[in-house]
């Protein structure tokens, strides 16, 4: 096991507050692995949510946002991502989801020279963003965000967790989400910046690792499956944690997708990044108060525990998978709606919202909210008008 | 066999001019394919070009460009398209290079209704834009442009062509290249400029087609397999034809690499597009002048061919791809100073380089041309100085 004390002497600056409750999670327990193993979770919405990922729906709706064309390009965006998941289902692997990435070439046997972790900390964050990721930060290796156990949909249980504890080195990366496509949440065609921001990550995550082991070392690429990324990425310095349970970054704000490398490739860690959002959180509400399901956290921090699909023993706002997740099912896609309502999901291309964060961040944050809702920023957006010139009414062809 | 009278119409707009003695081409005779089955072109150091895309080279040389660092960057960019070109090895097929792509998902059997071709091209091209293409057109079938036979890697022979000849649209897209690393040709490093171009075209060559085929038409994901991209992107409105036999786009002048889907989707045309490249061309010599090939047409276009490796009965300026193919293999990665040199090379976002264009586009090219030269824009960058801080020595670890 690696020694993870020198991780754990930053959960201050990182904002973590981990008690004497803590187990480590296994993957088993996500919501997703549930919504097939417990049959408090699945159930026939459900798995025809699942299913409308693969297959077209055979019963065509008009419902704005809903639409044949929405969930057709919605399932497009998954395409290469779904590839790679199912590539080597034959071996119970669902990589991206459950496994690890598997890197296709071997490496050269001897090891190509660092200078030192802050010249390989460069080198490595210089190649991911030349191979197209959007942000990029390094920390350590913490087990504590290990699963215990990665999980077997062939079994329908756990099995082992194939991470080797010796890899020091973890490097974050964050993939942007189509702002313009979350505007349109609640909708199929919102989906269309989660497929695409996994398939983005894929590639650079493949690319990257393919790099480290060309130069002699190891690298294990991992997206949803074997790691809590949140945590990660927090230490690693992409951003703050927020009220809805997700990253939020300087640069998109919530809107991105994580992907993490393990790897013994030498290199410097980054560390944490405060930038108000905590304190933000604590006095705005809106995506408790726009969450349809309920989910999101009212109160405090806290380290009580909705369900067993909850981290224990970490004091954070903490969402109800459970209702989440029910919602998902019951609108038949995944919802942001908590991403999209949140004050810090703007483009920060445009300097009035670079300002609007700094307003954010400092003790003016209250006036900052209130700017944001008099704004209208987050309010859906039509799905019919993301289309050009509309066309979204079906019609089976003779 | 598709009606292509209406494509063939279009000749004048796009700069065709096809002779009597025009004959398909087959990709057998494609340079690359000839470096395996003829011994004319195959040699130990061709065999060498291609196993080090896969395997580190094991003498590691000390050449700025060429060390193990910039081998496995390069490398480490084809990763995702090695995938998919190896994925069905098994069945004979080089998915992306000698066979289309395959697309994982079956449609709905019915087709949803599109308002107009015009609507459809509107759709499409939205659609290409959000999975990330850089530049789309459309253009009709021209059997002309397709491959004759495809080619056999497990016979090193011609095999059945097996794109259908009923769809009559083509979707070509571009992706640029970045204009950094192609600053630094010739070197290794250079090349993953080229397969970063590959790995985000196959993304977006496949979520499309996809995409597609959710809404029921069929759509087949071509890269560099099934015929040939050029001329198809020229009536595709992407840009015009080079001296340097490559496309040349007012976005990023030659800086792309293309892809296209053959679509029975209802789409308008687009119509080629002219800006000056033909007229600039005649007057200018910078590739001709580069090539330490010397495979680069110095007089005006005809119809004369250098070897089977071009097609023949179309003027054009006709480069000697035998010359052009025995410099990579010397030199041990592919070369692009040919795009590096041509004056069309910068970047269009900056406003200064977009005069540029319209100058070289006008009465004034030859003041234009002479402002290039002057710059120095289009000299070798040193490919030491794309790494962040040197670390380009190599050493063998304990």
């Amino acid at each position: 096991m690696a020694d993870t004390r020198g991780s754990r002497a930053g959960d201050e600056a990182a904002g973590f507050e981990v008690g004497p409750t803590f187990r480590r999670f296994s993957q088993k327990d996500d919501i997703f692995c549930r919504s097939f193993w417990d049959p408090e979770i699945r159930s026939d919405r459900s798995d025809m949510f699942y299913e409308t990922y693969r297959t077209p729906r055979m019963k065509w709706r008009d419902v704005e946002g809903f639409t044949q064309r929405d969930y057709a390009v919605r399932n497009a965006s998954w395409h290469v991502t779904d590839i790679f998941a199912e590539m080597r289902e034959q071996g119970d692997r669902r990589e991206g989801f459950l496994d690890p990435y598997s890197v296709l070439r071997d490496g050269p046997g001897v090891r190509v020279h660092v200078d030192s972790p802050e010249a390989g900390a460069r080198e490595v964050k210089h190649v991911a963003k030349t191979f197209g990721a959007d942000l990029v930060g390094i920390t350590g290796y913490d087990d504590r965000w290990v699963y215990t156990h990665a999980y077997s949909r062939d079994g329908e249980s756990e099995k082992v967790q194939e991470l080797p504890a010796d890899l020091p080195h973890v490097i974050v990366i964050a993939q942007a989400m189509d702002l313009d496509l979350i505007g349109t949440v609640p909708s199929a065609l919102s989906g269309t910046a989660t497929g695409m921001g996994y398939s983005r990550d894929t590639l650079v995550l493949l690319a990257l690792s393919q790099y480290i082991i060309n130069l002699g070392y190891r690298a294990v690429p991992t997206m949803n499956d074997t790691a809590l990324a949140i945590p990660l990425a927090i230490k690693a310095g992409l951003g703050e944690y927020g009220r809805h349970g997700l990253l939020i970054t300087p640069e998109f704000g919530p809107r991105v997708r994580l992907g993490k490398i393990f790897t013994d490739f030498p290199l410097a860690h980054d560390r944490p990044r405060r930038f108000g959002v905590r304190e933000t959180c604590e006095v705005c509400r809106r995506c408790t108060d726009a969450c349809p399901a309920k989910a999101i956290a009212g109160g405090p921090p806290s380290d009580a525990v909705h369900n067993r699909s909850n981290i224990p023993g970490v004091t954070k706002w903490t969402t109800d998978a459970e209702r989440c997740f029910r919602f998902w099912s019951n609108q038949n896609t995944d919802c942001s709606i908590c991403v999209r309502v949140c004050p810090y999901n703007r483009d920060y291309g445009k300097w009035r919202n670079r300002l609007w964060q700094r307003l954010a961040g400092g003790p003016l944050r209250r006036l900052a909210l209130w700017l944001d809702r008099r704004s209208g920023r987050g309010e859906r957006r039509s799905p019919k008008e993301w289309w050009p010139r509309g066309q979204t009414s079906v019609e089976k062809a003779g």
